[in-house]
């Protein structure tokens, strides 16, 4: 076999083998195929699209790149849910202690963020202490203890997807379907889990920016996941304005922390709840998705998630005073407003611009390499269908260094629209995707 | 301005600048732009297609990432011809001299042998001495004292087309008409001629195996050259059958010399012939194409075609008593007849699997690397139309190792095909393009 004949057959709209794509991936990883070649063929792919099994098999052959964690040694069904990523979608931080408490093994690998949307790693790290990088023995082993791990990607997880992923951002590859999948999968199957839920956003602040790419997407994962032996569910989820008030590392831990003590904001709680009934259906915690929720509310309301939070905290060497005492985070030296430039209803927040304001002021990362801060962001005051007066705070803007302050303030003023009418009321859950 | 943002607007369907396009290459040739992202690029140009300008700013750019050579000291028009490379192609060994002997200059700086095609150089070295190595400025010299010389390209002729090349050649983007053009163009242009006549080949050992193919190359080719400034002139001609009837290096510098005496075979003569009356007629020396091919038969008919490739020869190191007494070209130790199973018509000869059975005797390269056995090659001795006996033999393979020959053997069977009834007679000479 030779590269060039298999990217040619791609690029003619062939269905490669199954050999073909893993002597391609494995090729790869181990350097004996160049990127310039891996580059050619994703491009192809982009263009030509996959057949479900041949993004099996790039799945299959991303995964098998590394190390699967084998959880059998955890009685009991293991669920995760995967975002493909937003702006204040700080879900994961209550979800995966509520599920844990409602008694389903919630193994979770998480990334960082990266330009506008933020990563739950960077949050975890918001607590002083708090280790995201531990070995996945003592992964297996807090699992075992308390049902619930939050850890980043290891080097031995999925290789093939860390470089081809690092190939894709730079040479135009990101977007295409079989790719997202593979990457996505590689990933959370080499977790050890045996159900997924994916949350896929969909609008201004999210990576498929209209219903239809992120229906696509959705269906795709939900399949693949499928055929590859996981029980999935998708919901797409609304991204025209972000989750809860908070964007921003401390910022989002706070929010997430008042959601853990049964308040926090509605379309924050209501997106935990919902995600949460459908990884305890998975994990075959509760015969239907409305027991689900309930189960989900009285874990968040009676103090058990928090509790959860509260282990799963000291056993990663994070400080369990700040989250019982949430006023010792550390937070910014200065805050500023942003004004309203004429009265009316908020129309829209732009999600991608506030992730972006926020990157601005040190909260996120614009090259893999930036330094983060994370007690910055940005406190939003209004949302979607709320009025305003001229001069009346649209949000804060907490911050520390004020190098790009005015740019992310008019960031922030752009990224609000105002208008006379109240705007329609639109869905938090836009679609449930259980199997095609 | 960042690599990966110009090949996702080509991706998505745009249209790039001349800055944008200046920027790859020179990038990519100076090595600041890694072959990861233009073989990415090259991929989505594959798809995208480029317009007539961005092909125009993509040879610019190749063209001047090298020399351009001056050749103004020489007094007249000068023309070159380019073919898009077939089997059995010997054209250009009668055809530079005889419109050299005609009074037009002819700079031709030609290529090598890959896969089933041969090349121009290598049927020159089958000359004892013959030197296609030589350094632009003596490249000029000899210009200027016979009007023509046939080298190599040389390390600073279009270095960007050099390194693309190779790479397009691994990532399975060779076949973009855009990047087709800009590797011919940015090539022969930097000889510094004023005019070129394309010979786009057609057929099953050309490049194009369409009429609709070549058609649209053709036309490209006409275009793009006429945009950068130089007279242009496309002819489409027959490659559903070797041109000649030999294949092989030192066979086809036979058959070139006979050409070059005023004999040889009708459709090499023929071409030879109509090539050159465009060439006149670019380097206005014949007002029309018919006085042009009175000039090309008289060159041919009275000895100073010949004298003018003599002096070549002499000027490019090779030995002139082979080209007076060809008897002296060294020959093969053995030779094998390849004999007809049936009775019949010959209704076609498939060129491309002529060109790799010579390959397999040693005269063609599987790999840029292979080392060439000059003398060895396949004769014909049935063309289309021609009838032939069961047992008779349909040609003769010259070879001095056997490894491949009973290989080369059923590849040369395979190539013939014998009908009953007398095949269609089809021109050489498919279509003449001036411009669009």
């Amino acid at each position: 076999m030779r590269p060039q004949d298999i990217i040619k057959k791609k690029r003619e709209g062939g269905t490669l083998s199954q050999q073909e794509i893993q002597f391609l991936i494995d090729g790869y990883t181990s350097g004996k195929i160049p990127d310039y070649q891996l580059s050619a063929f994703t491009m192809a792919l982009f263009f030509q699209g996959a057949t479900r099994e041949e993004t099996v098999a790039l799945t299959h052959s991303m995964l098998h790149s590394g190390i699967v964690v084998d959880l059998s040694t955890i009685p009991g069904r293991k669920v995760d849910k995967h975002s493909t990523g937003g702006v204040g979608d700080k879900i994961s931080i209550p979800l995966a202690p509520a599920v844990a408490a409602a008694g389903v093994c919630v193994p979770m690998l998480s990334g960082r963020g990266l330009g506008h949307t933020g990563g739950t790693l960077d949050k975890l790290e918001s607590i002083p202490g708090f280790r995201v990088d531990i070995s996945l023995d003592r992964y297996v082993e807090i699992l075992q203890q308390i049902r619930v791990c939050m850890i980043g990607q290891t080097h031995d997880i999925a290789p093939a997807d860390k470089k081809l992923y690092a190939l894709r951002d730079v040479t135009a590859t990101v977007e295409s379907i079989p790719l997202i999948t593979g990457s996505i999968l590689s990933k959370k199957l080499a977790e050890g889990i045996d159900g997924l839920v994916f949350d896929v956003k969909v609008g201004s602040g999210a990576f498929m920016k209209t219903y239809d790419d992120a229906l696509k997407l959705a269906q795709n994962l939900v399949d693949i996941g499928r055929m590859m032996g996981k029980d999935t569910v998708a919901l797409l989820t609304d991204m025209e304005q972000p989750l809860g008030y908070c964007v921003g590392n401390t910022l989002e831990m706070l929010e997430s922390l008042d959601v853990l003590r049964g308040g926090g904001p509605d379309d924050v709680v209501q997106l935990t709840v919902e995600l949460g009934a459908y990884m305890l259906k998975l994990g075959r915690s509760v015969d239907s998705i409305e027991a689900g929720r309930q189960k989900m509310s009285q874990v968040l309301a009676d103090g058990s998630a928090l509790e959860q939070f509260l282990q799963l905290v000291k056993l990663q060497g994070g400080d369990p005073d700040v989250i019982m005492q949430p006023e010792r985070f550390r937070r910014t030296a200065h805050q500023q407003a942003v004004l309203a430039s004429r009265t009316g209803y908020i129309q829209s927040i732009n999600s991608e611009e506030v992730g972006i304001a926020s990157m601005m002021l040190g909260a996120g990362r614009e090259r893999v390499d930036t330094v983060i801060d994370h007690a910055v962001g940005i406190v939003l005051k209004k949302k979607v269908g709320d009025n305003i007066l001229k001069g009346e705070p649209l949000c804060f803007l907490e911050y520390n260094d004020d190098a790009r302050l005015q740019e992310a303030s008019r960031k922030m003023e752009e990224a609000y629209s105002i208008g006379d009418c109240l705007p329609e009321k639109r869905p938090l859950i836009l679609e449930v995707l259980t199997h095609s």
